[in-house]
Formats: structure tokens, C-alpha cells, sequence
């Protein structure tokens, strides 16, 4: 949740050199005087915060500008394009991607691989993984980039404030540290980094994190849907081969005790229908899920699986033939969104969210999903939330591993200088 | 959520003062130098801010004491029991209660009286609860307290940030602002507190709130309920006539958008079932609330509610009707702990709490209802969090709504100094 409160002028001023910097990186470039404004402090004050971040090559000036006094032209500040940089990557049941983002929130460089990780060996796969990320590391470094840390998304639970994931059903991992699996906890010196480690020569502290997908990218909705302002409450609800959930309070992840929150995919909606793989029974992912739609369209899963590998491809199958009218999509897809509103029904009920956002594989199936899911918050609830659609589509919880190292930077700068 | 991050000078007083009252709030009658050692300040700084609260009549001197320091007494402090109070009240559908609690948390004065709020016009009930209010907070007067707030705990929806009853289905009442009908939106100059003000002379700012019955029961539950440590993260599951939660997410409450939150009485759990009076189709209330559990009881609720009217007489019926082992009553109450159990599983998929309490009149009923509730959680749950009992009972929220009001002094002492 927020950062305990300061208690010391030092703790005191690292919070202005944030806000300074986050004042920027909200707003766009601008002058002092406008950061002045926005932020509350004197304009003294500001100048003194504003030179500590140039020196330390997170801002930068673009030259002269206009300035929020009348009259006077100023400097414009800006973030830096060849400051720290966030690395981002996604371990998915069909694929491996990694990519950097700089302070300014662009995508400098990216890379993807189609793979088979059900049911895997993690060693390998963790291998590949970190090929690729020193591969983005390097083309980051070549841009004048220096790599501040590493978030990884994963299709699965991740134990709260660690790097283990606890389960991850799809691709048959239980109880793994991916950190001590990707070369050392601290991430900064193993294997994964090549030697060269994160965070530059100048003390930069190196963030390696481990998050569910789901959260990941729910964080990318609030930070990059184009949402203004963005939503305080949001249910972000998501898919690739599960159906996974992530709840924002207050612009803050709820996260629960263990880290398990948001698991919409086992809300009871058929209270005595199918068994599920999770030991429940009627979960919304026996009705909503990818098996689950493949199979109530009339396809086996598994011979639908081989037939269409790699990431996406079955939705775009079921997408492919809901435009073309098949009947047998279009009914197995109005079924999950009916099953996806009675699980929404419980969720709007007990966290009154402004808004529900389909994100992932859902994205991309909404217009099939989003009459009967609509119709059935409409026959439950009294006033129900608006339900969007992310425009980020599957590339939500990649962009959101990287921009939550983007983040933790612009959060304590002086940790990150060069 | 937490406290805004302070910028300035003042406000960082502002909040060290409260985190001494907190440290001698929380760990009882200490030295200077012990609360210097669990809050991390400086013995010095810790001695100007003692002084300050001294002064304030928020803390009094016990006379010498251990000290943290080697060899050396120190003076224990203590909340004083003659400064600041709060007052909470209850409009219940069978009762109205107001109490007054002092900074140390003890009760000190209190009244109830049965009435019939059920469908009630607003305009005679609030007048009712002013003279209950007036009354105790003159009791608190005459033993040397300053009233400085009022809470008010209603059983319905109260809009966030506001003194506004959305809607109390039970009571009849929508759209009502309590604050407006108590008297002025202030409550420190109007009839409610017969002129003679909340907050003394000192420039005491009068607290008023209202807010639902179940958020201040989970609240009471937190401060009061004997966790050590209190849960960060908890469902707290209560029932006067309907049923309703709380959901405490890192030490704080789970209000949502609107306010809303905690509506676990209206999550499906059947759902093409029954209809409900919310709109809604197989909500919880239908299978587990008061009168669903009466009419399974093979009792009409009406003729019941008639026969024992008066706060928890029908709670008493089922709770003594059980005991005796009335077959009818026993298979009612655990189809309505199967039914809570159902609701729960979606709350604790949603929010993986640390713990899931029962209050109010669902703590009373317990005994019956857990078997059920944990076997279906158990069914559904591969790790279900434990359930416990409340021990607050039914006194929950008028507890939580006067502490509500103590907290908000300790959190901004200065606002409340004599």
C-alpha cells in the first residue's frame, strides 16, 4: 500500500524528489515553476530537487519553454531517454517475451519467442528466459539505457513480497524461486545478467520482481490505458489459459495475505456444476476458460491445442470463427460471459469497483462476450459498473512488469542515479 | 486509506505527536524513553512532543516509573480519562444505543432502548436518538470528558465521504442525509447537542460520521476484537435482520467507489434461485438471512417478528430452539452456514484474507452454522482461511462507531486539545 511516512527531514526530502519527478512524468514535460504549482512547494524548493535529479540524469531540460508565471519563460524539465530503464518479461504457457521501457514510458527495445512451457522442466525454460532478457539488456545498453531491474510475469501464484512462485497449474510448477533460479536472489550478478549486472556503476539498486499476470496487468490498465483520471477501484479481469483477476484499491493492488487475491477464475458460479482442477466445484473457469469455451464450441481441447500452438492462437480461432457466425462459438462464448457476470455479480458486490476492465485473451473476445455478460449484471445488480475493454490487449502484463521497474525508480530516484 | 504523506515541518509535528499517543495507546502506560525507542525518534524530540500533549490534556503522568534507559526511572505515561471522548450511537431496526467511550477506550457511560424502526418515518427516531446522545454526552460531561464526535452506525448503505443513508432497507429510509436531520452538518451547535457544543473551548473540531453498522463492527473487531497482532488483512461477516461484511485490507477498511463494499448479503450463491428484494436473483440474504432462516425454520417471519420483537429476541428464539435441539431450527442453520460457506469461498478467492470473522448475531448463532460453513469451505478451498468467532456480539458497532471517533483524536491530536 503507501509508503510509510516519513520521519526524518533525509526521508523527507527522498519523498519531494519523487513527487518532483512523478509531477514530470505525469503531467509531461514542464517547468519549474509549473512543478512548483502542481506539488505545493516553493519554487526555491523545487529548484534545489530539480538539480539534484539533472545531475543524477533522471531529468533532463529540453531548453526554454513556457513557464507557469506570467511572462516568464522557463526551462522545460523532462525525463530522461537515456536514464535508467525498466526490464520487463512474461513467461506464458505458448510463449517468452521480454522488452525495456525508459523512464518515459517507451518501449526501447523488445523481443518474443513462441515456446512450449506446459507442463515444463523450469530449468530451461528459465535458461531461454534469460537469454532473451540479456539479449534486451544489451540493445538497452546500446541506446545509452542502463537496466535498473528485472520484473518478471508469470501465469501463476507468487507468494507475497518473494520471488516464488507458489503455483503455477499450466505450466506445472510448484514451490520455485525463480530468482535463485535465474542466477543469484539478488538478480544484480547471476547468470541472467551477463556479469554486467543492473543498475549501473553509480550504486543503482538492482529490483528483481515476481508477479502474477494478472496483476501485472492490471497495473499496465492503470498506468497506460488511457484512463483520465485513472480509476481508483478497478476489476481487471483477464486470461490466457486461466482466467485470473486483479484488484485495484485506491490505485493500489490488493494483494491479500498469502498474494493470492483476484483468483475470479474459482468464484463459484455453478455452485454444484463441474468439478474443478482446483479441487472447488462450479468455478468460473469451468465455464469460462479456454477448455472450457473449446469444448462447449464442440472442439477437444487437446487435439485443438497441437492443431493451434503458440500464444493466442486458439482465441484467434474462436474469434476467427464468432465473426464468421459460427453458432456453436457464439453460444459457448454467450455462456462464458454469462458465467463471467454471475462471478462479476459477487465480485462488484463485495468491492464495489468504478469500473470493470476485460483485458487479455477477453479482450480480444468481448464483443462475443459482452452482450450476456452485460445482460447478466443488468438482471443482478442494481447499478452495475460500466465493463470496459483494455486497450493494451495481451500485451498488458508484459508492459506492466516493465513499467512497475519504471516505477519503483520514479518512486525513490536517489536509489537509481547514475 | 493511510494518512496523506506530510510535506512540511508542521505536519510532520503533526504526525509524530500522534504516533506517541499511538505508542502509548497501544503498549500501555511507558516511559519517554520507551515510546523514544518504539517510535525511533529521539529521546529529546520525543520529550518537546510529550510536553505538547501534556499540556493538551491527551496525556497524563503516572508518577515515576521503569524507564527503557539502564538504571534510570522514568515517568510512565498514560491517555488521560479526563480529556477528549467519543460517542458512537446505533440506530438498530429494533433499538437505538448511544455510548461514550475516553481516550484509553474504556466505556463510561451508555443507554439503549428498544424501539420500532422498522419502515419508520426518519424525522421521530432521530429526534429520539439526539435526546439518547444529549443525555450521554452530559453523563461524560459530569465525569469530567469532552465529548468530541459523534458516530453513528446505520444498518444500510451510507455514501462515501458523506452523512448520506443511500439506503437502510430495513428502516424504510433512502437518500437521507443523518447529518442534516441531526441537527446542521456540523453536529457541534445543533439540537443534538443541545447547544452546548462537541469539542470543548480549545478549538476542538467536532467529528461526525455515519457509516454502516458492518464496517464499524469490523473496525470494533480490529481495535477491540483481542488479535494480537490484529489481522492486517480480514472478511468480517455480521447480521442484524440482513447480513452484511466488512473487508479490512492492510489494516484499513474496504469502502469502495461508492461506498459500497461488503455486500457479501447479495453475492449469488444460488444462482437461478430465489429472488431477491435487492433485484437480484439467489443472494446469500435469500438462503441466510434472518427471515430466510426463520421461514426454513418452518416459522412465518412476520407473526415472529410480532411475537418477539426487541433487539436479537428472534436471534434468541432460533439460538434456544437450537440448544434444545430442534430439528427444524438445526437443518436451518446449516443450510444457512452451506449458503455463508458458498458466499465466503468467492470473498476468500477475491481477497485471500488472513481470517474470516463472524459477528453480531451471526456470533451468537455460531455453533450451528460453523459445521457447515467449514465444510463448504473446505470442499471448495484448498487452503481455507480459519473462521472465528467475534467476541464483541452484537455490541460491535456502536463499539466501533465510538472508538471511530477516539481514533480520529489520537490521529490528529492537536485538533482536540483542551
Amino acid at each position: 500500500m503507501a509508503a510509510p511516512a516519513p520521519n526524518t527531514q533525509q526521508e523527507m526530502r527522498r519523498r519531494n524528489l519523487a513527487r518532483v519527478l512523478h509531477a514530470v512524468a505525469d503531467g509531461g514535460p514542464r517547468s519549474r515553476a509549473a512543478v512548483a504549482a502542481r506539488i505545493g512547494l516553493t519554487r526555491t524548493a523545487v529548484s534545489t530537487l530539480v538539480d539534484e535529479l539533472l545531475g543524477a540524469g533522471l531529468l533532463v531540460e529540453l531548453g526554454p519553454g513556457r513557464s507557469g508565471a506570467v511572462g516568464r519563460p522557463g526551462t522545460a524539465l523532462a525525463l530522461s531517454d537515456s536514464g535508467p530503464c525498466g526490464i520487463g518479461a512474461e513467461i506464458g504457457v505458448d510463449h517468452l517475451a521480454v522488452c525495456a521501457v525508459d523512464l518515459r514510458g517507451e518501449v526501447r527495445a523488445r523481443t518474443a519467442m513462441d515456446a512450449a512451457n506446459r507442463d515444463s522442466d523450469p530449468g530451461p525454460v528459465l535458461k531461454q528466459l534469460a537469454r532473451l532478457v540479456e539479449e534486451v539488456a544489451n540493445e538497452a545498453r546500446g541506446l545509452g539505457l542502463r537496466p535498473a531491474g528485472l520484473a518478471v510475469a508469470v501465469p501463476g501464484l507468487v507468494a507475497r513480497g518473494t520471488t516464488t512462485v507458489v503455483q503455477a497449474p499450466n505450466l506445472g510448477w510448484t514451490d520455485l524461486d525463480l530468482a535463485a533460479h535465474l542466477g543469484g536472489g539478488a538478480l544484480g550478478t547471476g547468470a541472467l545478467t551477463g556479469g554486467g549486472g543492473f543498475g549501473g556503476a553509480g550504486g543503482g539498486t538492482a529490483v528483481c520482481s515476481i508477479d502474477n499476470e494478472a496483476n501485472l496487468g492490471a497495473l499496465a490498465e492503470l498506468w497506460l490505458g488511457g484512463h483520465t483520471p485513472p480509476p481508483g477501484d478497478l476489476v481487471h479481469v483477464s486470461a490466457e489459459i486461466g482466467i485470473g483477476a486483479a484488484i485495484v484499491v485506491d490505485g493500489e493492488l490488493l494483494r491479500g495475505t498469502r498474494g493470492f487475491a483476484g483468483e475470479l477464475g474459482h468464484v463459484p458460479v455453478r455452485p454444484e456444476g463441474r468439478p474443478c482442477a482446483c479441487g472447488g466445484i462450479g468455478c468460473l473457469e469451468q465455464y469460462a476458460g479456454e477448455e472450457a469455451v473449446l469444448r462447449a464450441a464442440g472442439l477437444d481441447p487437446r487435439a485443438t491445442a497441437a492443431q493451434y500452438p503458440g500464444p493466442g492462437a486458439r482465441i484467434d480461432l474462436l474469434a476467427t470463427r464468432a465473426e464468421g457466425g459460427d453458432r456453436a462459438v457464439l453460444g459457448a462464448l454467450a455462456e462464458a460471459g454469462s458465467a463471467l457476470g454471475t462471478a462479476l455479480t459477487g465480485a462488484v458486490n463485495l468491492l464495489d469497483p468504478q469500473t470493470v476492465v476485460l483485458g487479455g485473451a477477453l479482450a480480444r473476445l468481448a464483443p462475443w462476450l459482452l452482450p450476456s455478460l452485460e445482460h447478466e449484471l443488468g438482471r443482478r445488480l442494481a447499478g452495475p459498473p460500466p465493463v470496459s475493454v483494455s486497450r493494451l490487449g495481451a500485451e498488458g502484463p508484459l508492459l506492466g512488469a516493465a513499467h512497475s521497474v519504471v516505477r519503483a525508480v520514479l518512486d525513490d530516484p536517489m536509489a537509481h542515479r547514475a
